[in-house]
């Protein structure tokens, strides 16, 4: 395990701070009201890396201007490497070039921080998979027969791509319960969350990735909560999969966790129950030992951690669901975020979605002051995630989104 | 029905021209390798629309000369009915401004008409969700039960769409026959198309759409043929849906033919088995009479039109789809391409994909020197379409690729 690096922003030696100097996570900012530009945390402060290259401090192109961070992956791995040596230099050495390019957090405001080109979800953790596969059909046929040899994904909405902080709007849907003959059309009742990571594809393909290669082009990481309806997901997903329940919001964590940051925490997969195809082979460990806890806040209330799990779970790397992504010739793109799948751990206080928490609504959590078994309105729903290093820690910050009533339709 | 507008350009004014003056579809295309702009077709001609933007005979802010078709469409209706117009005049009134801003179209390059935003493929004829049902789930179970209440539809992979002519190479995925204890890693042998119509989402909204507002959001429709490999599919579709089985490559056709110029076309859909719910009531005939075939020609060989059917066919329309899509609260982009689905007619004869012509694999169809079950390297295939007027056609032009082998992989 490294140990920290410290900086001369003395916030970010704190052993509290999700942004010490082994971080620098990249993100898009705005303060009163100007163009959002590109800047990395450190400490309780964020550095405008726009200002550093109009300045001349820094050089890559002008990318660092654009508002979003799309252009500066575009620029390769290289360049990757050499932004972050830099910013480590100029961050322990020293002192800002100007005063004003170091900006207070509490006075930015964050953007996306990077425009999303599509979007993927997996389903990639066995005991998610196991714990929804018993309720949608049975513990008999909970792992679907292909799920020990395929990271099974879907195609998602990048359109409904959010940043945290933004509210999301109970949606409206088909649904039919088990015992209703025909459907109705109406507020979902099983409004749910699913705690994710997302990755950040930094890199363009035309053809398919072996494993390695697909983890060369991971550029990093952000917390995801993929907003499931799931009424409206039990009615609709046969034979094509999760569509309109899945269609409202995806909130994402505004700073992207580089993959070099997170080096230090790379750890083997679960064992395999059964042997993967060769072209799923891993060079190396590709998982990562991220902490993850998700809070429920109702309106007006106090916040209960309703489950605390690891990213270590997954069964499949975020490479080896790259590699599957584009086996089929599929075009990969700068901006592609591919969702984890919900993370559940073992037992049941790391299970990642109420859905799973509840056992399909039948039995209510406890939280500070009520019970709930799906969100209700007002609702805020906030994941955290950490690396935890010696004496400091590779933050997330947060993803959070607060639930408002459904619309009135006409 | 509407009868031919006859055009000073004499090719325009011939029966079997695809592109009369009623049609005026809009396409992208560059000539001697210059850069690509937007024009419009007529008879065997293209008309130069960003010239004509440029020397200030038409005025849209500049948005034809950008290559694409999304600037224009973002403007709204009233600017889509005000070019219409305008073209209407300057085609059938006087000559050209200069000899020079009509193209021969044999000396053009075609290019994709417009950005994918996103793409998302509807299951939305009835004969085709039976047909492909009881092949994946016998005829008992072949028809979801969500089918007649539901436009079935999932997310595609926008990345992979791509323009007619382009070649597309055979995938390798996973695959596993119902009598293989394991699955394996390899070139697909069940290589298909989908004939269906693309529709292409010209306005933005945020919220649910009546399906009126739906129906004025649609700029135009194309060609789609949206290739899957069906061995890949059986394998991998079960619980969340097709993934790489659909997203080595769609191909559309070059022009977008304007809902403008389909208005004479509208239909009304087939009877509805069970009531619909309001919010897919359609205030009128929403569905196309739009006759199309399938051509598939040998390497070195002679065409065979292995299909004939009709857009009527749909059991839902577009607009449904699109009212449906955006249901959810889903933010919708100008530049959504929606694959109506498969449209297979009622016989034999009138099937949208080689998976049901063939039944599955079991029976072998005719073509010019030979038979196919699914398609072989080096077949083309090629998809027309066309309303049929009075003595006139709104013609699609060709939506065709050729299936090369698939790749050497290390």
């Amino acid at each position: 395990m490294t140990n920290l690096i410290r900086s001369w922003v003395e916030s970010a030696n704190a052993p509290e701070t999700n942004f010490p100097l082994n971080n620098l996570p990249y993100g898009v900012f705005s303060t009163d009201g100007g163009a959002p530009r590109c800047g990395t945390a450190i400490g309780d402060s964020i550095l405008d890396l726009a200002a550093l290259e109009t300045e001349g401090v820094l050089d890559f192109g002008g990318t660092l201007g654009t508002g979003s961070w799309n252009s500066f992956m575009e620029r390769g791995l290289a360049e990757w490497a050499r932004l972050r040596t830099e910013l480590t230099r100029l961050l322990s050495e020293g002192e800002p070039p100007r005063p004003g390019d170091l900006v207070a957090l509490e006075n930015a405001r964050l953007h996306m921080p990077f425009t999303v080109a599509e979007y993927t979800d997996f389903y990639a953790s066995r005991n998610h998979a196991f714990n929804v596969g018993s309720m949608f059909r049975g513990p008999e046929n909970a792992l679907p027969p292909n799920w020990l040899h395929i990271p099974i994904g879907y195609n998602g909405r990048a359109s409904s791509v959010v940043v945290s902080g933004t509210p999301v709007r109970r949606p409206h849907g088909q649904l039919k319960g088990p015992n209703d003959e025909v459907p109705r059309f109406g507020p979902s009742r099983r409004f749910d969350i699913e705690l994710e990571m997302g990755a950040v594809v930094g890199q363009a393909s035309d053809g398919p990735l072996a494993v390695g290669e697909a983890f060369d082009n991971i550029f990093g990481f952000v917390l995801l909560n993929d907003w499931s309806a799931r009424d409206i997901q039990g009615w609709e997903y046969q034979p094509l999969g999760p569509f309109q329940a899945k269609a409202t919001a995806t909130t994402i964590s505004p700073w992207i966790v580089t993959a070099a940051a997170l080096e230090p925490f790379r750890v083997a997969p679960p064992e395999r129950e059964l042997p993967l195809l060769p072209y799923l082979a891993e060079p190396g460990p590709m998982n990562y030992d991220i902490a993850l806890e998700i809070g429920l806040t109702p309106e007006g209330g106090r916040e209960t951690v309703i489950s605390r799990t690891n990213f270590r779970e997954m069964y499949y790397s975020t490479a080896q669901q790259l590699a599957h992504h584009s086996s089929s010739g599929c075009p990969m793109r700068v901006g592609d975020l591919l969702g984890s799948g919900t993370i559940s751990g073992p037992g049941k206080a790391s299970r990642g979605s109420l859905l799973e928490m509840s056992w399909g609504g039948r039995e209510a959590i406890e939280i500070d002051g009520g019970t709930r078994t799906f969100i209700e309105d007002g609702d805020t729903l906030t994941l955290r995630g950490a690396a935890l290093g010696n004496g400091f820690q590779i933050g997330f910050g947060e993803c959070s989104g607060k639930l408002l009533p459904s619309r009135v339709l006409r």
